[in-house]
Parts: C-alpha cells; structure tokens; sequence
C-alpha cells in the first residue's frame, strides 16, 4: 500500500488525500432535495445525496489526486444508510483509480482488534472469504497501546495495506493529553529529559513500522503516523525522529494551516507526506458562490491550486 | 442516565453488565447452520445467527442485570448485516427492560466527534428527528483531548443519556501509554511529581464531568470511567482520585479479575461501579459442555453467581 501511494503521489504530482467528509450543510440544496424525492426525507434520502456528492467530487480528482480519505464519523450518524454511502464511496473511488484511507479511528483491546482488523480483509465465514470494507488503509488510535495495534500489523505482512497511527491530532485539545510532558523509559541505566507524550507515541510507532514484513520497498513502513498540519514545528520534529515513517497531514486549509506550513511534515527529497484537505477541496463550490453544477469543477481547481502551492516550496 | 443506571442496580442488586460480544466460535454450531440455512453462508447468515444468540441471552438476563454492552467491532466485522444486528441489540435488549452501553471507543476532532454524538441523539433531517442508534451511554477515547468530547457533553446536558472515557484499560499493552510517567501542569508555581498518565486523564475526565448539568443527584456525574478490573491497585487509586466518576469495569473472569480484585472499585457504600462480563457469561454454555437450548440458563446462572460473588465482598 504504501509502494503504491508513493507511486501515485508521483505520478500526479500531488501529495494530496481528498478528504471525503460530506455533511449536509456542504451539499449543494437542489442535490439534496432531488434525492428526498426519491428516497424520502429520510436518512436514506441524506446518504443518497452523499454518496451522489462524493461520486461527483470523485470523478473531478480521479487521476489528478492520488487518495481520497472519507470519514466514517460523516456515514456513521445515519445508521445504516449512512454506513451504506461510505462503503459504496470506498468501492466507487477505487473504481476510479483512487486509494483509500478510511478516517475510522479505531482501537481496541487483542479480539475486538482483531475484529476491527476486518476493515482490511475479508470475513471468514462459513469456509469463504466476503469482502466487506476493503479500505487500502485505515487510520488507528493508539490510547490502548501495542496489543490493540498487532492485529493490525499481521494483516499488514499478509496483505497490500496500511494504517496510519494518531501521533500529534489537528485540534486544540490535542494538547490535553497528546502535548504533556512524560518521563520515557530509561535507556541504559540513564534516566533522560522530559519529552512531551506525542513523541514517546511517535517512538512506539515508528518501531511497530520496522516489524519484520512491515517496510515498504521505497524508504518508508506500512505503518504510517497521523500528524496534524496546524503545528509546523511538531511536525518537522517528528520527521526528523521517525525518518521511516510516513505522514497523513490533516489541517491544510479550512483549518489553517499554509504550504509553507507543510513543508517541514516532507523529507529532504519531498516525500514522505501527504496532505488532507476536506472543506478546502469538496467545499470549493460553495466558497466560490457557484451553482450546484460546480461541485466537481471546484474541487478539481482545488486540488490543482493545492498540488501548485505545495509544489512550490517543496 | 447514571441515576437510572444507580436505581437498576440497586434493584437488581447485581453491579453486573453483560457484555454482548458473539463471536462465531461462542455461538452454537446449530444456531449458525440454522441461520445459514435461512439467510445463506453470508455476513446475513452469520449477523442473524448473532442477533439471535443475544435475543436469548437478553431474554435470561432481563430482570437480573441491569444493562448489557455490546461491543461494535463485532458487529462491524460483517459489514452492514452486522451493524443491522447491532441496531436490533440495541432496541431488543431496551424492549426486555435492560440498560445499553454501546461500546465503540469513539474519538475524532470538532465538527467529526459532533458527528459520532449521533450515537446519543437522534439525527436532524429534512426538519425532522430520526433515531438511529439510541444507546444509553457509549465508551469514548479520550487521546484526542476535551473538544472530541464536548459535543458528547452537551447531548447529556439535555439528554438522559451517558458516556465512559477510557481511562486505564484491561489488556496488557495498555502499559504502553496510559502507565507512562507524566509530569501534570504546575500548580500554584509548584512542580508535582510525577504520576502515571492514566492518573492525568482521570483528572481531565472527572473535571469533564463536574460541569453544569452532568451531575446526576445521586452523586455520580453522567461522564463516566473506563477502568480495567485487572489492574485492582490502580482501580483503588482511581477510586479516591474520582470520588464523583462512574467505572464500568472490563475484565472479570476470562481476563483474569476476581470478585476481590473489583471491590476496590466500589465506594464505601459498594456504589460507582459496573463490572462487566462477556465471555464469563456468554460463553458460559460452552464451558459447562451444555448444549445450544442451555445458552440462555447457563448465562443467566452466571449473572447470578457474578452476582452473589461480587455482593460477598461488598
């Protein structure tokens, strides 16, 4: 997976993941008031119009962006309809070329992992295998520690997928836990410096990614790190501690953070990130004040202006 | 919701949750080919299968325990047939009267957790409410800092509903972060020592829970803890640091905890706490070597002794 998304983010040019977070505020009305129609102002109505505005944004970037990244927190809210759209989008942008990191945030204890592990490969049952969710990478919480995490990583030596780790989050109340000041294990008898937890985190993922089978063939491990774009200087911090580890950046944009911001998230060569956009890219139409008709030309712009503006100080 | 959640108990005298987590191999063979035979070798196959095991265990443990909890993974693992399953959980086990804590281990920024709070209030469409999940209380993780958690509190600010923060958890890795030593933010110019970082969490967590509106009047606050019962001298500490804060407790009997190691976990009138138990209830046919008409007796006789083990101590 991770071979992969480096060769995409080649051959496009763009290091670029498309955030696919549809709310109903960012869907255009008439999109929303044709798919009531016929299939009722219901939650089934809501995840037509989701999935018809995700297919539009996905066409527009098909070829131009290398990733789209949905968040099924959006799907989530509307049972199962809504979990219905995101799988629906998953098995659409992979139609089109696109590979998918699906935003779950997952984690938990040995079984329940395992059981969440099945984001990744098919269900056994019955003596066959059913495809089910079939992300190409998922995104994990690491509050529960390594055990939460190993289900995950056998699945990575077996199969063309990765995930991605929450180090240091876009948000403010990242700081509540993620920035607080820990005493790391000792090495060698000496007791070291205070660092802050993101980078004792940071420390453990980048040795779960160096797992025999885990490193890709390209200098960087299936086992990715989640890293906001909202703090530059935690994020060339970072790069410099986990030099095998790749990064999804979210926060460009609509959360504030500039190119200039996310260059220090990229090595020397200007890989090894790649950076999310949500409402920047799939809000684009309404931003610029244009019509319904305008979702995927917007996006599109979109994606470009941010592939320019990265590639410009990269 | 923690005041129903206190009468429940109170009633029933069992500070027990039955934790709904049916994988295949706690499920009777006839039970499965039955199903399979109905709705095919499929996920649909498997997730009727599975909704009918907890029909049964929610019909023998109605009356005697207070809530069950399923956990979602289990459900997810199938897909869409699953989620249906969990739903149907969900509304069958509050028809028998019981309490539900869903068991996600949700946690996301912003605008992404106000979505995930969808799980306690009813989704806003088209003008109109719709219930889609309706569980009593879900378990949250709480890495991502209080904004994840504030669109959570104030759907309990108006609702009667309830939440867990994963403070320290039953498995092994939880070691990995939640026992790193943190030093906590200074105090009146003085520097604390240091203490393990489940121990800053539980602070943020119990302040969480002191806001307007989410005390219950029987002293416990409607934010809730997560604390493992395999870990019976942190559940003590944590006991007195969270005079206020509901536990729901993982990790009675299969995972090693005894009656005695949770009573450490109760207040001084053997109130605050839920020990749950899946495997040790759900599976309890099967230990016993019973057949598949004993599911329900033999899971309801668990309840019972959990029970009569736990008042022992109390």
């Amino acid at each position: 997976m991770i071979d992969r998304l480096l060769e995409r983010i080649k051959q496009t040019g763009a290091p670029v993941v498309v955030g696919l977070d549809p709310t109903l505020e960012i869907i255009p009305e008439k999109m929303l008031t044709d798919a009531a129609k016929s299939f009722g102002e219901s939650p089934e109505g809501a995840a037509f119009a989701m999935l018809k505005f995700n297919r539009e944004i996905i066409d527009a970037v098909a070829g131009i962006a290398p990733a789209v990244k949905p968040n099924i927190a959006f799907y989530e809210r509307y049972g199962l309809d809504g979990i219905r759209a995101y799988i629906m989008t998953v098995e659409y942008a992979m139609g089109r070329g696109l590979m998918v990191i699906g935003d779950v945030k997952r984690g938990d204890i040995g079984s329940t992992a395992a059981a969440y592990a099945g984001h990744l490969e098919p269900a056994s049952l019955f003596g066959c295998k059913f495809e089910i969710w079939n992300e190409d990478a998922v995104t994990l919480n690491p509050y529960l520690g390594e055990d939460s995490v190993t289900p995950f990583l056998e699945v990575l030596k077996r199969a063309d997928k990765g995930v991605f780790l929450l180090v240091k989050t876009s948000n403010v109340g990242s700081a509540d836990i993620q920035d607080i000041l820990v005493l790391p294990k000792k090495k060698h008898g000496e007791q070291e410096g205070a660092v802050p937890l993101y980078e004792h985190v940071a420390g453990l993922v980048s040795a779960w990614g160096e797992g025999e089978g885990l490193m890709g063939t390209r200098g960087y491990s299936k086992v990715g790190a989640v890293v906001g774009a909202t703090h530059a200087d935690v994020g060339a911090r970072l790069r410099e501690l986990m030099p095998q580890t790749f990064f999804l950046v979210p926060g460009y944009g609509a959360q504030g953070a500039s190119a200039k911001d996310v260059k220090r998230f990229f090595d020397s060569e200007g890989k090894g990130a790649i950076i999310n956009s949500s409402r920047g890219i799939i809000g684009a139409w309404k931003t610029e004040g244009k019509g319904v008709g305008y979702v995927g030309e917007a996006a599109r712009a979109a994606v470009i202006r941010m592939r320019d503006e990265i590639g410009a100080v990269l």
